[in-house]
């Protein structure tokens, strides 16, 4: 079987550990059965073993209960750059080997049901955990919605960006997250009412901002460049521009000059979201 | 001048300090100019001293900025029990003063945007102060939501209910709150996806519990009763059960037996959401 999951941007400012957006960049794993186990990559994350260590490879086995199966992926998300690369993996590669849920098999082997959540809903989706089962909400976004995202070279393991967060906050900035988050998602719902203001986050990515110092210069340009608010792509490096679409490919380009200003190797991409979400299908 | 505004119930679970809708109660404040100040009230809240003291009288003397009026306060909303009585009543009073801006003095006076905010925008409303403004964002409400509200007898000071709540929390509780504050607007947006566990808050209830010992006991009933979720209203003490239409009576009835079964005098009140706000007109 094959199957194919979007990559996703997840927080989003605010929605720490609850909101993503699924973005139209894609990777498709292919299971068939073989006589011992092999794992050809290709694209994005090619460089990584191609041995029973790969997660695609880890997810269909357990998946299928046996290691006798030939596992292809190609792949056009970026790895360890913050756009949910191993949560498209984990969903596509359990709907390949013929997980009936493979919601569950993303989220336990990534440990981000928003992320898994996006790949496998498509679309703005929250996510949240009730009694051990990931809960999903579709939320509303306008089609006139797009995302640049600068996406440096280097790769920043989510782990240790998760290492770096404070045990605990004050009371008013976990309201203020809350409060931004109402006007987030009135502005991804009416992207007219979107503003700047509405992707401030007090949780997580100030503590982060040592491991991606360029952050902040890069969502200040961003913005600068005219999108309608910035903010850093799940656990980072990669940073996200909200953007009208009429102006997408102009914050697209000054995001390019952005990254050689700051001396950032990497690109600028001009994303749609993607609605369909996970899609599986014979190969 | 006279003007019209609904009470609210605000938090409505996680969205603390933020979510708020305004509800079919009502106080209508007339503002007229008299020889000296004086204050006639009708109503829920007319044992509170009819002076200066009256918050419908201090907003209209510093919008007015003189003491000769006359002040009329009718209302519906009971005081003190998380309805939030005192920003609709600011709301109202401001406005029937001649302020160009209600929601600044109404803010200002009250303390709590997201009360203010429902009751001069109507609806289901997200509150969050931005540079020292309130930004307000207007978020989808199923019409075939109603609300069944239970009002103790007791007072409880806003001010009492927020000493108590801790200073620190960790930032899993945090991201708890976000996470549950998606999944219920996905639900106050289409009922149909209301689940119990959308109102599940970690940031305020449960600290301000010694205050409304009984507040578990009643949602728990209203939930057993057919509301789709129950929150604390506000700061308490009032709890608000979230009914299908064609529930709402049913839940009303049984939540004046709750209220019975648990020894505390009060009432139970089917609502609908207000979505129009504040009404300002001529007497």
């Amino acid at each position: 079987m094959r199957a194919r999951a979007p990559a996703s941007a997840a927080n989003l400012g605010p929605g720490f550990d609850t909101l993503a957006v699924a973005l139209e960049l894609y990777v498709d794993v292919e299971v068939k059965p073989a006589p011992r186990l092999t794992v050809r990559s290709e694209g994005e994350g090619s460089d990584l073993p191609a041995d029973g260590s790969n997660l695609a490879a880890q997810v269909a086995m357990a998946v299928a209960g046996n290691d006798r199966l030939a596992v292809t992926i190609r792949s056009q998300i970026p790895v360890g750059r913050g756009l949910g690369s191993s949560a498209a993996v984990a969903a596509a590669a359990a709907a390949a080997a013929g997980a009936n849920n493979p919601m569950v098999v993303a989220t336990v082997r990534d440990g981000h049901p928003e992320n898994a959540a996006a790949s496998i809903v498509g679309g703005l989706v929250s996510a949240t955990t009730v009694v051990g089962a990931t809960m999903v909400t579709r939320l509303s976004l306008d089609p006139g919605l797009v995302f640049v995202v600068l996406v440096p070279d280097r790769r920043l393991p989510t782990a240790a960006a998760r290492q770096i967060l404070p045990a605990s906050v004050a009371l008013g900035d976990a309201a203020f997250n809350l409060g931004r988050m109402g006007l987030l998602l009135g502005g991804l719902a009416d992207r007219r009412r979107l503003v700047r203001a509405a992707t401030e986050d007090r949780l997580h990515q100030a503590s982060r901002s040592p491991l991606i110092p360029e952050a902040s210069q890069l969502m200040a340009g961003l913005v600068r460049g005219g999108a309608r608010a910035a903010c850093v792509s799940g656990a980072g490096p990669s940073v996200l521009g909200l953007c009208d679409v009429e102006t997408g490919r102009r914050v697209r380009d000054y995001g390019e000059s952005l990254l050689e200003e700051a001396r950032v190797p990497g690109r600028a991409l001009l994303l749609k979201a993607d609605t369909r979400g996970l899609v599986v299908g014979p190969p």
